[in-house]
């Protein structure tokens, strides 16, 4: 039978022995922990800039949108630019910076999942160039896929401290 | 310049005709929606099972680990199996599902993205079979690597209801 689980290799073989106090999905969850952060993020990734429409879209308070524009700005995920329409003052909207950009994958990812297991939906992702169906892949460098019963999980050595003894 | 944005296609082009009501990330936020749940998840895939190590090593009280558990069983994440110690009375543990396990590339792109973008750690996933580092990848049918640049969304048509007028 195939391992349905990661395996865990050398220091972290025991579970007990360690517990995950820099994970780094944890950490990804203290900056977007919320759903509607998530979808703050998926609308921003539909080419949505104005505050107006993030609120709308997201269908949720206009409080409840400028707080999390707000953190989603204050983490770097997002960044304010001026724009000015005629005969208007200048205000300004949300733009994706790379940091936002690269959480696409996450996105992605829940998107199939949520499709597939949850409630399907009508829409997919294609790419552009040859209107194939887009899908999130666990690939090594060696280009393998992998499942995570092919995956293991490894530590590595301490970083050596310049000038440390 | 390339585009940083999806592309919408066809009717999504337009984005104030729409909004996103069915939307499979908000789905999965439905299912899996708080930072304990996506960790409880975390443990599960490094082979956690017991209903005491869950709650200590998510670091919460246990009447939330168990709440959260509650949620992720009846939501088809895991599912308990009786087990039993030596001179024990028979106890119930828990483990991934199909729907569970599929969940793996969502964790996947969180640890990637919060390992190079919030804070970095010394762990790293590596395929077993070769030992080169495993990454999450958007890759098209056709084999080729997209970015979110290189992505349209798209619509797909009505089904057609048999019978239907």
């Amino acid at each position: 039978m195939t391992p349905s689980t990661l395996r865990l290799t050398g220091p972290l073989q025991s579970r007990k022995d360690w517990t995950a106090d820099t994970c780094p999905i944890a950490a990804t969850m203290e900056v977007v922990g919320t759903r509607s952060a998530f979808l703050l993020l998926r609308e921003a990734f539909y080419g949505t800039s104005r505050f107006d429409e993030f609120a709308a879209r997201v269908g949720i308070s206009q409080p409840s949108a400028a707080a999390r524009l707000r953190e989603l700005v204050a983490e770097g995920l997002l960044e304010r630019r001026p724009y000015q329409e005629l005969g208007q003052r200048t205000r300004m909207d949300y733009h994706l910076t790379q940091k936002g950009l690269e959480f696409f994958p996450v996105l992605a990812a829940m998107m199939e999942w949520g499709d597939k297991w949850v409630s399907p939906s009508r829409v997919s992702l294609r790419h552009r160039a040859c209107g194939q169906r887009v899908a999130t892949e666990l690939r090594c460098a060696e280009g393998h896929l992998a499942t995570v019963g092919e995956v293991e999980l490894v530590l590595a050595p301490e970083p050596v401290v310049p000038g440390g003894h």
